[in-house]
């Protein structure tokens, strides 16, 4: 049994961008050569979030529209009113969906579904370099 | 330490379809004969989700008035334009929720509470056949 | 590699109290002498919650409105018309946002963001003693 950290950089735009990160996850686990145990993904920050969704525009744009309806960009914040930057939405967003996403792994292969993929969302209001962590343990 | 990986096979109705999971978790875990140690428990596929709930009548009925409400089956879904499979709300719910959950043991014994049941809820529009991942890492 | 389970104690008010738990993760981490692995944290108990959340009182207002706007304390309950107790909106929210969170660390340290915190919400409507459950798994 082993502990391998790893980083993904992304360069991020944010008001939801919506990134496919899977394909970086299985280099990173072919690069571990590690066959059975756990990926733990998790955002070091606190406006961007992990879920998985069948990666195709339609259902990345049904899930901009539920964000905007349950958390609208526009509301007033009592963050923004205390600091300004206009980002009151973005945290509570990432709060809401979370920061952390456990995927097993099963002779060298993600135990993820045909259509599934693993996805950062960035909701931050502005342009950032982000670090992802991908923390393998397994054998 | 191992990591100790099996499944659990479910046939499900979909509809926000919500299935008490925990005495099969306990069965699993005494099968691995690990006492203390970590349980990762993954949805392979975009329609279903993980969490946990005191698992009674009221409540279930509860939580589908809540994905009802905030993410309705009747919406246009941009999904169900390019795709026609009418499953837009299935997809965004099970992002909502997430597909993953890690539940730790400790002497022999899942660290839940008492009014505290691990659900797999199938959001699904369709009939289907479900393999979850159980994945066990201790020793 | 080993597997250390440990306890954070918590007095709780109820009505989405917000405690910042970081402090006592890393006094725990540091504790166990560990330098590379994951955490997870787990609330035993079906009306609490976890994630992270830069912690400042503006946010964490914000995030009170969110639960009070899409799970209203006040609505009518199919889980407090069989039961009485009037927390139906607590077991909601707390299966809605769920009960585990996983935290990688690294040559002894959290991944976490310079403005992240971790955070334990108490969703239900009365003062209650808290025990979570924090593991941790590496070497």
């Amino acid at each position: 049994m082993s502990v391998i950290t790893k980083y993904l950089e992304l360069a991020t735009h944010g008001n939801a961008e919506t990134f496919n990160i899977t394909p970086r996850l299985f280099e990173a686990l072919e690069d571990t050569e590690l066959k059975n145990g756990v990926l733990t993904v998790f955002v070091p920050g606190a406006t961007g979030a992990l879920t998985t969704v069948e990666f195709e525009p339609g259902l990345i744009q049904d899930l901009k529209e539920l964000w905007e309806q349950i958390i609208p960009s526009s509301k007033a914040y009592n963050h923004n009113r205390a600091w300004g930057d206009g980002n009151g939405h973005s945290h509570i967003r990432a709060s809401l969906l979370g920061p952390s996403l456990s995927i097993p792994f099963s002779t060298g292969e993600f135990t993820l579904g045909t259509w599934q993929q693993v996805v950062f969302i960035d909701f931050d209001n502005r342009s950032r370099s982000r670090k992802l962590v991908l923390q393998f343990i397994g054998e």
